[in-house]
């Protein structure tokens, strides 16, 4: 019972704790945990373990502690960044995914807020939160299968950051599994609290490598029961941004999303998506969805859609425009923008990079970081598509699959791009994950990008909270 | 020159480094740095330094490191807890205030930011804002003396967090001089960045005691240009949470301001604050001010209010109501507001608390807080006073000065009643503190309220930030 616990003693005590059926091993359970859902990564786990609470968690960890085995905590395993999957090397890690810590403790309403447990799916909190008239704002594509925990612990951004904010903003507290298997109970759904350091900030996006997320109180929004879409071709970048200072100061909050893409990304989800429709007539070299949203009258908000976009067109900025009738248009429409990912990976091979910019830097942004992959293979199609509202745009140099497998170093080539890309936007103030996360993609790019003395500080933190390197070592910091 | 500094030469050595001027000693050059401003806190200091850039705040705190004495660092000395001057006890450290920082970097309309170092005033960084057309939220009592700094690292609160956030939720990124005068160059004016530990939650509200923070980027919001606003009696606070909700979901971000006072509070304005009128005829128990504001429209915006307001009263939730008709009638209402300190410190003892809870809780806050009071004073009067949007209450137990005078022990009584409305605080899982800080009056209450895993952290972070326990030793963390 007592004897000391050893890597080769780990899944049996393991099983012991938690009950069999908790402990997965053997690369048939354990396939669905080790890879990556776009099989990109991979890496071996000692075993994963599926805790049901908080305390089997802590469980968990001081055993993981005791044998000094590393723990990978894992959400949906929806990371674009390698960041929910084991390393290649390295010594095998017990994944500890939470998708048993489901349940929803609390809803309040009056005080717009709600206590989940880390394993609940994002999309079954957006609909628990609708029920009780509420908005769980943070919405993105695996909404369906990713887990609070892990949009935590990535500070996930999405479609909703221009009006609510990332993941961040809508957090009011946190229960943390902390190194030593102390439970932090930083449950309090407060709106304000000065009461000394802000512990929650240190584990949203610090990707498990600080403690282990298995609960949160969020915030919730009033629900918005009203829409006016409308997709426009700008003149240029900097026309949309004209429109989006615009915007911004008639609707104020009611702006709820600002998207660009340019004509080659659209092109590739009209050739490449059944049913997608082109928006407009012709063809245009930019376009743009905007969407405003209230919580009443839908007349007024259609009226200063209307009339913001007439002001832009009056001043040229605008080569034609269309304003959804009805939400089947506005779905249609918004299905163009969602459809890029699926275009995309049938197309070509995009080399897909996450930057954020000043909003401002936007347009000086896309024109330098063409200019500079041109510099490298001339006329290469390039797929932009962005959240022009947060500066955040993703900007992909696109392969033909043929030219792509002609290449000589495809893997020198995919780095030379992105490092274009990436250079750019660090010219600019700008940063190479707006909202992915490092993963294991990033994190060569931290000690590329990243002050000497921001990593130190990262690294002070990162030793005097997990001292022996038991959360995901060699993660997030290099 | 290469001498060892000691706490002996240090004055001199900092004169060296800063120019005489900039080095202040002896009483009555620093008595306005060393008392805070109502009197009720006094420490000795070694000297005042008044450093002019952030290379010359890396060169003190390294000489201070170096003599091994501490450093406090200081804003516009508007705390309202103690926390911008020494303590009375311990080695007198020296004083760094940032006043001369004050140079604002940059203003980005179009990316609604805004660099400023962390001697600006706030008032001078609102009225830079709206210049050129943008809105920087935060605002409370002391914006025209206190500095952009101290309210980063107290996380400052004020009217209108319910629609823009606290202190913490309007900064972008910050340049922070560490404990071994390392300056981390954190300044990225970015709405999404998603690379390592967001390492500036660690400093906001930080109270000074892990870094020093020397510069911000600000977020900027579009202006708001229309207001609309009425004061309304509630039948009670249930009554009030109601309503509340009812504006919520009504006008979502329009909703700028929910403030609730009692009768006794609004009582204090009238009697001892010249020309303040009473809003309402009659005497009701419970008031309200709600405020709407927006980019456009002001009919939408007073039809709205007129709208809910005709609702509550509809439900009856409400006793009476006035719509302010036009500015000067919005403004006398607001002063009503904003009379309140003013009022209270003429009229008797005020023994002022900062509690927030779940606004859901606010009624059972208030009702059982009043129980906890009464039984160990029966019928003490209580001014109440809050930013009821975010669970925020000023319950104030009220001596008139003569009671207070004839009061064996008065220091005990005013811990004890404040132990009271703060215990039902935390019995509702709320705060002592909500927007006020630590300061030094909140010292011991950390040791009561917080628990050992949460106070284990913050030990952990200030060791690992600050070994030598460089930066306001003693504060924030018990």
């Amino acid at each position: 019972m007592n004897d000391a616990v050893t890597r080769e003693t780990l899944v049996g005590r393991l099983q012991d704790a938690l009950g069999a059926t908790a402990v997965l091993s053997g690369e048939t359970d354990t396939a669905g945990y080790t890879e990556d859902w776009r099989g990109r990564y991979r890496g071996d786990a000692l075993c994963v373990v599926l805790p049901s609470s908080t305390e089997q968690v802590s469980a968990v960890v001081k055993l993981c502690a005791a044998a000094g085995v590393p723990i990978l905590p894992q959400g949906g395993n929806t990371s674009l960044c390698g960041g929910a999957v084991p390393p290649t090397d390295g010594p095998a890690p017990v994944i500890l995914n939470l998708a048993r810590m489901r349940h929803i403790r609390q809803v309040d309403a009056a005080n717009g807020s709600m206590i989940v447990e880390a394993g609940c799916i994002l999309k079954t909190v957006q609909e628990t939160a609708a029920d009780a008239g509420r908005l769980y704002p943070v919405s993105l594509g695996a909404e369906g299968s990713c887990q609070i925990g892990g949009t935590l612990s990535t500070n996930a951004g999405g479609t909703s950051v221009l009006r609510y904010g990332n993941t961040r903003e809508n957090v009011l507290g946190l229960e943390v599994v902390l190194a030593d298997g102390t439970i932090w109970d930083g449950l309090r759904a407060l709106r304000k609290d000065n009461t000394g350091i802000d512990l929650k900030h240190l584990f949203i996006g610090a990707e498990g490598t600080l403690g282990i997320i298995t609960a949160a109180a969020l915030k919730l929004h009033p629900l918005p029961t009203h829409h006016a879409l409308a997709w426009f071709a700008p003149r240029d970048p900097a026309a949309a941004l004209r429109i989006l200072g615009m915007f911004q100061s008639a609707c104020a909050s009611r702006l709820s999303a600002f998207e660009i893409m340019n004509r080659h990304q659209l092109d590739l989800v009209l050739e490449n998506v059944p049913n997608r429709r082109n928006p407009l007539a012709g063809a245009h070299p930019w376009h743009v969805l905007v969407e405003l949203s209230d919580t009443r009258d839908a007349d007024a908000l259609e009226a200063v859609l209307t009339e913001t976009l007439g002001e832009a067109i009056e001043q040229g900025l605008v080569d034609d425009a269309v304003i959804a009738a009805n939400e089947t248009q506005r779905a249609d429409l918004w299905e163009v923008r969602h459809s890029v990912s699926e275009a995309n990976k049938k197309a070509a091979v995009g080399l897909t990079t996450d930057c954020a910019v000043p909003v401002s830097s936007v347009p000086e942004f896309i024109d330098a970081a063409t200019r500079a992959v041109h510099a490298v293979v001339p006329g290469l199609d390039i797929a932009i598509v962005g959240h022009m509202g947060d500066g955040n745009v993703h900007f992909i140099p696109m392969f033909s699959f043929a030219a792509w497998a002609a290449l000589a170093d495809s893997a020198a080539m995919g780095d030379a791009m992105r490092a274009c890309v990436n250079d750019v936007a660090a010219r600019l103030a700008g940063t190479f994950s707006a909202e992915h996360g490092v993963g294991q993609t990033g994190l060569p790019l931290m000690q590329r990008y990243k002050s000497t003395a921001e990593l130190a500080l990262m690294r002070t933190l990162k030793a005097a909270l997990d001292p022996n390197q038991l959360f995901n070592p060699g993660r997030l910091v290099p």
